[in-house]
């Protein structure tokens, strides 16, 4: 007798029909009657559970029909076409060992719970149907997206996560620390003796690995990181989360053409990938989650992106005819309104907005020839907006120098950027794919934190 | 004319011989004479360049024959096959665009560097063949892993970096914080007040995700983590970094011995990917770094590893007649004096060894029926030592219970963990592979600091 999969039963049935198998899992849902029962088992594996029936042959019977919710099983049993409706096939079990009887204090008993609630217990929440999807998801999605670079022949390049630069620039930090907040070392002038701290100075999380991995964008051509980073934004809303993971190519002698040929290219191939890889996930995301999900990948998969320069986008929204919210005006930085209006309702399709005036992005962008845009791009997205932010990057010495120095930063803590332009500088572009974000398009969940195993928010940091 | 990458010349020449073709990349080397040059291109792609030949029909000839070391170039030119030694085709180049020149003050002009020099500037060491290989090969056993894991079935659980458990035990932290230090909030008993710190309490970096994803594996059966991990261990060897990454894997219904089977295969399947993958870094490394480095990879893939207990291999020791700085007797933690004459000279090959007394293995390690030793493993492979740690987990609740309390420790910080053991426990084990060690074991270098992009070590935090 073999161990078996869930998954192997399902995706091979044929092979395993009339064969006695052993499957071990968790007791998802019980009908006991007063000569048979049913047992939906779930072991893991799938998705989907499998039916085992069992009868009054079993010694244990009695034991079997009180089973509680969650119960850990060892069944053995033959794999036989199943007369019942839903399934094409179903365990005859032989032996049922029951491992650990559940407590009967279980919270999740068969009924439905809000995502608030499930959301107490991170640690549990995975073995319900909906997070189930979620995270065998996320999963797939981020294999998808090492798959892609890798057969791409990109490099992966683990940037750092406690970073003592001082040139991250974007956004409110964690300091990171090992010193005693009850007896902190102070220097003669009173202030905090940074250079008593572990690495000798002040160190915080990693906001972005862009800086980082253009450096090795030089020795690879093509590299890209895939890791945590953090901000220490005090938003509670439902797409902030202080701890999220970030996608982040970098292509050497590649123009801002090439940086969106690359990133519509990733993100076809990874719905792509998740669709083939998960149709029951998707299925039920589609059913339950977001009514249309299907079609509306589908509309990706299958139309060749947008694009557009800014110049343009803000001509197409004064001349709409629309109202908004927030006026439209060249120089404006988009607002979702905007955003939204060009992606599912003028192009009906992604599309990228590029070219920004100069002033709305960062110093590191590329110069264009009229000394008013940069050649960034952002992919707005149907149904989510902005999903990807890039740029092809300044390469010039000395127009890259005199941005830092206009913004007010220091040119000392760009020394290993500027070599970057000095030692054979290169024309490359990169960008930002929120790992999140687009967990939240693939599955039409709404909110981050149903979308991380164990969110970070404000005031919330469990586990 | 085609783009044409150097990876693609090396790997289908034929295809390429006679054809026109454009490169893009950085001189490595240049030698000009009066009527003629070679330049050695390097574009990223590839671990090796490729020969370029120019000569006095290119109308900046002699700007070509002045460019610097690490300049970047477009070079048009036709692929032919080489007359000269060391390369079967190279490029005689009908354009040469100086893209940038390289400064002179380039630091990596042709000559050998120490690794200690070249850590100072790890941002542009990847540019050297040694670092080259390195990081290459760190790209593609990252991915082996995914690969493997992702292959069988296992789902990839992204465990929280920020943590704000307090059971994760092993070793000193970092802590995370906004709280403005030269303005600490304190109680009424003059304490810091952490409540009113970014998530309400104290938090800190990950040591480990294994707790976290154990209880992934009750919803998914086999998942792994994949992610950093930091110590705040003041310690400046060879060995130790406080930041790194760490592979743990976790599987249900999987006893100590199908842990092994999983470690073996990993193991093996890794390797081997990336001697398949990095043919040519791999000779580098046995040619330059480590002599016998092929026939000590070839001799962990072709051999079954050796299981031995912690008492057999006590015995082993007492008996071999060899004289240990630290002497042998039951009960000791294992030196690596001890595991090195296992590994080396005992067994002559990676050997696992299991059911180590409990007193000095961590409290989650399932209890034998001895009452003495536990169900603990460590892989211990020649030239190394310990290469993966790991165990299968206690799942009966009482137990797990007591050995908290005997430990100090308060139930209540292992709510969610005990939860594992009262609704559906289950037998599960898995183990951590440190990252960094697999590629120095992969690749011959000694520290640690020469396989991690940007090291953080005490005092260190460059970037």
């Amino acid at each position: 007798m073999e161990k078996a999969l869930v998954k192997s039963l399902y995706r091979n049935t044929e092979d395993f029909i009339g064969k006695e198998v052993i499957l071990s899992g968790w007791l998802k849902k019980i009908r006991a009657q007063k000569n048979f029962g049913f047992i939906e088992l779930n072991d893991g594996s799938f998705f989907k559970g499998v039916q085992v029936v069992f009868d009054t042959n079993l010694e244990n019977f009695e034991e079997i029909s009180k089973a509680s919710i969650s119960s850990s099983l060892i069944v053995k049993g033959k794999v036989v076409e199943s007369q019942g409706k839903g399934q094409t096939f179903e365990i005859q079990a032989t032996d049922v060992e029951i491992y650990q009887k559940a407590d009967l204090a279980y919270p999740l008993q068969n009924k439905r719970h809000t995502f608030e609630y499930l959301r107490e217990i991170a640690h549990l929440r995975p073995r319900t149907n909906t997070f189930n999807a979620v995270f065998r998801v996320r999963s797939v999605l981020a294999y998808a997206i090492h798959k892609f670079f890798q057969e791409n022949g990109f490099v992966y390049v683990h940037t750092p996560i406690i970073t003592g630069s001082d040139c991250e620039g974007a956004g409110e930090m964690f300091r990171v620390t090992t010193l005693d907040m009850n007896d902190l070392p102070r220097t003669d002038k009173g202030e905090i003796d940074t250079k008593q701290d572990f690495f000798g100075k002040e160190t915080n999380l990693t906001v972005s690995g862009q800086l980082n991995v253009e450096t090795y964008c030089a020795a690879f051509r093509n590299v890209y990181t895939f890791g945590p980073t953090f901000r220490a934004e005090n938003s509670n809303t439902s797409r902030h989360a202080n701890e999220f993971w970030m996608i982040e190519p970098e292509i050497a002698f590649g123009d801002l053409e090439a940086n969106m040929e690359l990133g519509e290219d990733m993100i076809k191939f990874i719905i792509k990938h998740v669709m083939d890889e998960c149709p029951e996930e998707i299925e039920f995301f589609n059913q339950f989650i977001e009514k249309g999900l299907i079609d509306k990948l589908n509309n990706v998969l299958n139309n060749e992106f947008g694009r557009v320069t800014y110049t343009e986008a803000i001509e197409i929204l004064e001349n709409c005819g629309k109202k908004f919210e927030f006026p439209v005006k060249w120089g404006i930085d988009l607002q979702s309104e905007h955003e939204r209006y060009l992606s599912e309702e003028h192009f009906k399709k992604p599309v990228f907005v590029t070219d920004y005036p100069k002033e709305i992005k960062a110093f590191y962008m590329k110069l264009n020839e009229d000394g008013k845009t940069v050649r960034a791009m952002d992919l707005l997205a149907p149904g989510i907006g902005e999903i990807i932010g890039g740029s092809q990057r300044e390469d010039n010495l000395e127009i890259l120098e005199d941005k830092i120095k206009k913004e007010g930063m220091d040119l000392e803590d760009y020394d290993f950027y500027l070599d970057l332009r000095k030692y054979g500088s290169f024309p490359h572009s990169g960008y930002g794919l929120g790992f999140e974000r687009m967990m939240m398009y693939i599955t039409g969940m709404t909110n981050i934190r149903d979308v991380i195993p164990f969110p970070r928010t404000p005031k919330n940091a469990q586990y």
